[in-house]
């Protein structure tokens, strides 16, 4: 699920998915960062940037393109301090512009200060609506934006009591880390939609991140993941956590991620994500068999694990059927126009010699248009297999995300207006089973479904503005 | 007089020379921007921008560099609609920031609107302070910058009353364009410190910059120079012209704009500058004779018109002593480290076969610093000349400029606390003599000096703010 | 086996690994051609060329880098005509440089040609010597070079004759395309070293290329492989085949290129190379068991396949403990200095879940200085793994590669100067098994070992001029 | 004269203008080179290059732009040693080809050499055609290619007997460096037609250069012009001078280096460039008279001097009309599509307050095609001059330059087939006025004009091969 679309109407803000970074206490901080951010890279391809402190003067660096790309020794030199945050982040086409690109960074005045943002404040645009009517200035598309404005017309007397303050007034999904001249602050929402994991290094520097796998390389271990609707103050090589906001009434831990979108070796919500995406494709064999096929193959690489869950359960053997090409990265997100339809070819390519003749299950992680998937059938088929059994290890994906994650309108998803049987059809696949809400569930541990947000199969949107259909169709128009 | 410096101190807004260009009514709006810029180009060479806008829309594209590199065929196509506003900048290293770079854009509770400012804004620092207090967030160091917040913050029902509003809380030196979805609006402050000239083109739409030759050069007519004061919105191809400020207890134009800055071939001020120039020469060649020099020379190329000036009033004849190399511009801007003491060398080159053996007058638009005239005194004593008379077209430079010619701070100046006998020993010069305060007034046919400002020279700001040492003093720290 | 280096001692051309591509009859020659070099990126990631012909004039455009950041459509653009040859290229950072980077191309008495070579000529430096006593000019490091001066010195009335005498004097590896103003002409050597297949578009043009994954992905249906000493020639649309070179005693197809170096999804020397690796790991399995471990991992992505052949075969299921990231293409080959002992960490992390308190079977390709394992064996044990064994799925590599495969030098070979068991203490592994050169010969359907190189395992070199021991000595030195 | 066109029929090598430098025998080599380049950017704007010896290894640097674009402090530092040569190169932009950039690069029987080289050999055609009979192969279209060959096919025993022979059996114009390992080589073919000039700094390194204008920036001091037909071979700190080939019938030192081409700061063929220009506008003023003009003006920068010679002798007061843009030089040689009617407005802009009802005389250098002159006088003409009398400072331009001047064919020369009364009505002028040959010989102090090549005037080609006409015609075809 990989592509995505945002309502751009006016006022409504476009959703982003990314990756968030931020480290203290340590002499090589933006370095660190870099790495960070290299390690958060599948959640974010369009643009990355990192803002450092030296203690007096924070400098920025944003751009558009990949974060090894970007942060060459030059410009890692030019953000020194023992201070940093990073952000990675991915948008539709067309609101890729460099003003967008994260951490957003302004002086104010109490000084200067900088925000990386994962996830989506679903009342921006009235937010911002009343800001712009008492005269504020925005210089991005960002819903980000918001909480700046809150946070610096605040009357409260510290930085910290500012943005609790302007953090009460924004609904929606936020995990955020803030940097100040000599405070690095990090926030999850009441939620917790969007992870967020504290660490600390060897050498006592502390580090937060989206993911565990970020503290893995930089060999930071992981202390905990932050609760949801805390909010934790580094300042001095101290750590001070509170809970200032209001609970929600319940948690809105995002499915999906665990579906798709972290990278494998994270442990999330407290399950590791490999094993979760393998229990979804244990689950899946159990409730969508597909008992005459000869082997089970993954589209690479987010099907892989669910694969080897499925072929475990089913005793179907796993087999490789589709390679996936190294070099696609750059190219995906900027094709030549004139080859725009090897798309999903110069990514992907069959190994006739395991599918020829074969009945074969492929195992992916979801279907949103189902324009891929169908380019996958007939590449399988073209390529020699007998019957093509398409398994997805979630539920139909029928509504958009709010909370964070790029997901189309309603109108171009296709399970919102297609039976299973449609969709098979479609895609010229021979069999088409979905993973059930409650297998879902299962597999994630949560069997009463009442600690994830499950709104994208679903369509339950957890926050007060989105729980009302008008508010979600108005999003949508 | 290319050098310069900024105080740079908290809340001081950093000094800069720009140059600005606007076009309304033309399909082709951004490329003669493009084209209008370049013209101007003399104004700032470290980074350019065009805002444009397609009657909804406004599309950015800024960047560091000149203005033929930026402005491509595709980034010209990126930036479609019939009006466009364009700024070239300079500034001191330090403060070169993409971020400073204009025309800034934005987003308020009316919709966008886009601002290319030459000038400085005196009283920014203190707007600034309050405007932070009431929790505006600042995204540049720009002291054009505050113009937006008060705009923005306005009650007034119109964008032209909420701007009227807010430059009158401004004081110092402003030739402002905006550009909203739909007008554009042109304003010289009340002393009329900056120039700023309207034109037409033969196809109707109306051009407003910063000089003429800018009109010359995309063949549009000069209509007349904007009067200080003066407020122009132009809208569905018709301009309204109004004077909402308070007038200026006297002018101020800049008279260092005639002395080195603008272009020769530009009118200003209801003078052509080469004639002033020429005439300073003259001046100075009847004040400052030199009667035993075989020949008199220039500083190309500035220096040109005032040595032509003084060689047909002394009759010394006027020859070329030095070359200027056509391919520096870039290397000044961002020069080797290595080859950084071949700076003035990479730039001039003494003609040997016309200084040899020769009593030189050598004349120059001023003296910042004196190191560079220091290099030329003795690279023209090197290639052969016996004596070098250096004549300064304008008097001793010794005080900061804060209305947006970037000069250093009053430390730097040489004849902020040298004599002209100390100089000219400094700068191994045989004899140094400035054109008089009078004989300045004279050229510029001001001889009662009341409509120029000559601050540089005299210490005489005309602001409110500027005209108390104390100001001064705090400024220049 | 990815690392490699090469003896640039003066005369022996430096060894590379090399891609190629040759298309002729179709309008979009050139961008068939970049699509094709895109299939084929595996094969080298270092430098991109292609040459084209619109039938009178050849164009070319060759640069450092990857093909999807080489090949924009401007460049596209500039390379019109119906054929067009490309070639990819890997070698040494030392030998880096744009004048080694292929297609060459020169002008002869003839008019025009080009050429792109995947190989290695290992009379080179013979030929080179004896040409530059004639008074050649070399340009270029590459070995192919001779073979362009030995062809234009030719007597030969044709270009086909002068390229068949100047092949005949070469000993070794080559794979060779060449285009001349109205001929694509394809060679492979007498032994067959390096792979090359013809194949035919819907519309009718023909194609080469290294591996049949080009064809595939520009949907050309596969002809035939060429044959060992085959000379193809294609004009006016009509292919004609010869044999024009005396037979080598015995075959001897890169055994390396099923082990390692070709796409998984290519059929190559008859065989999938797929199904290969699977074997190779099925037979490993036999040859190597690891009968109390919980479960086999692959080093992804060349180890895969094996890894699940020995899976199959020894019923310990098969896991995914190993994560690639897709994002260090670039990083690896120009790694920033002060990151590089991230290295491997930023391209593979360990799936913790997975591994913990497990006994983990880990399969791999080869093992070429150890560094690499030794650092997965301790990745894998910091996260949890309680022993690993490591598989190889080919015997121990002690030779150096003289045929066209990046190999160190036999000093930097960990297996020319120690034994497995010390192999294993040195990576840490808690046992360590190579595959048999008999279960190779079996796994690649050549039981007698007598069709397949496999100089590097066993230092047999087929070419006469390496069979001795004095030539090998020589070039390692 | 800056425009330019080169006949490139088959065989015969494109035309080109060019500059060299070379020093031997100091630390920073490269670092002096690149100074010495951008002194002699003016000779070629499309190409740099530098090659550099250690001792032991050359190194190359070569790109297209301008020099300070190129040579970054990393290009720099890749270019160790005591020695260097350098090229920069101009040519019209169809032949606009990083392979055509010099210092050309090789490695032969002997080691490595390096060559660049200012002139055109005019039996290149010839001499390569039996080249390639005899199997040479061409990397480039360059004529210097060839020198390249013959001297590596010399049987000679020395480099330097290689060299002599060589250049024995070309014919044309030539001013050659040569790098080897050890030595630095300079030669001016036996008619001295381009310039070449041996210095050597204070440190004792020696230096040789097109121009003396190289030697001043880098303070090195002039030791003497090379003569016509010299050899000079600097090897271990030692100079040593020959003159190994047959003297040419007459000199032919290029006229056209004092007109136009050459920087008026140099001393060339032992005269100041700057006082033969004057000397050419004051010989002008004798020849054709302007009695009743107001104002001399020039065509900026290469009118100036003449312009100034003949105000001086006319009395009639010399003033600046036209004012030249420092921002042209990119923009000229890669014009904006949309914008390239725009070319002479965007370099040059009328005074309108010198020229305003004033009867104008302008002097330029030379007309080629007539339609820059045309701009400039229509120019003129709208900025309010009542006439223009247009003063070419030498005589016309009538044959095409083939001894390394870049002149268009004879059919786009206006003069070829125009008398000067037509010229003047197509460019508009009130009257035009060429210099005389007789004139032209005078200023040049060679009154017989024996030692002078002026056969872009005269037609009277001094070599054997251009003094048939029919090779002429052939060479124009």
């Amino acid at each position: 699920m990989r592509s995505c679309s945002a309502s751009r109407s006016k006022g409504v803000r476009q959703r982003t998915m990314c990756g968030i970074f931020g480290i203290t206490g340590h002499g090589e901080a933006s370095n660190l960062t870099y790495l960070g951010l290299h390690a958060l890279q599948h959640r974010g391809q369009e643009s990355a940037g990192i803002v450092s402190s030296d203690g007096h003067i924070l400098r920025a660096h944003r751009q558009m393109g990949l974060v090894a790309d970007i942060f060459t020794a030059p410009v890692i030199e030019g953000l020194p301090g023992e201070a940093a945050i990073g952000h990675v982040r991915y948008s539709t086409a067309g609101g890729s512009q460099l003003k967008n690109a994260q951490p957003l960074f302004v002086a104010y005045a109490g000084g200067q200060f900088s925000i990386a943002h994962n996830g989506n404040i679903v009342n921006a645009a009235e937010i911002k609506a009343s800001l712009e009517a008492e005269g504020a200035l925005f210089q991005s598309d960002a819903d980000t934006e918001v909480v700046m404005h809150l946070l610096a017309r605040s009357k409260q007397p510290t930085f910290e009591a500012k943005l609790v303050e302007a953090l009460r007034k924004v609904e929606g999904a936020y995990s955020i880390l803030l940097l100040t001249e000599d405070k690095l602050i990090a926030v999850r929402d009441p939620h917790g939609f969007r992870p967020l994991v504290l660490g600390k290094m060897k050498e006592g520097a502390y580090v937060v991140a989206s993911e565990t796998t970020a503290l893995d390389l930089i060999e930071a271990e992981v202390i905990r993941e932050m609760e949801p609707g805390e909010l934790v103050v580094i300042e001095n090589g101290v750590l001070r956590a509170s809970m200032p906001f209001k609970p929600a009434p319940r948690l809105g831990r995002c499915i999906f991620e665990h579906v798709y979108f972290a990278k494998p070796d994270s442990v999330l919500f407290g399950s590791s994500v490999y094993e979760v995406r393998k229990r979804l494709g244990m689950q899946l064999a159990r409730e969508q068999p597909a008992p005459d096929a000869d082997l089970v193959i993954a589209v690479p690489d987010s099907g892989v694990p669910a694969a080897i869950g499925f072929s475990q359960t089913s005793g179907i053997p796993y087999d490789v059927g589709l390679i996936r090409s190294h070099y696609v990265g750059r190219t995906f997100i900027e094709p030549q126009q004139s080859i725009r339809h090897f798309g999903v070819k110069l990514k992907l390519s069959a190994v006739r010699s395991v599918l020829k003749g074969k009945r074969v299950v492929v195992v992916d992680d979801s279907i949103v248009r189902g324009t891929t998937s169908r380019k996958i059938v007939k590449m399988l088929k073209a390529a020699g297999a007998v019957s093509v059994h398409l398994r997805i290890s979630s539920p139909p994906t029928q509504w958009p995300c709010y909370y964070g994650i790029d997901t189309p309108s309603r109108t171009e998803l296709i399970a919102a207006s297609h039976s299973t049987e449609e969709i098979a059809k479609y895609v010229t696949a021979d069999s088409l089973g979905y993973l059930s809400l409650e297998g879902l569930g299962t597999a994630v541990e949560d069997p009463k479904r009442n600690t994830y947000c499950t709104a994208c199969f679903s369509g339950q949107y957890l926050t007060e503005k989105l729980s009302r259909d008008s508010d979600v169709a108005k999003l949508s128009a």
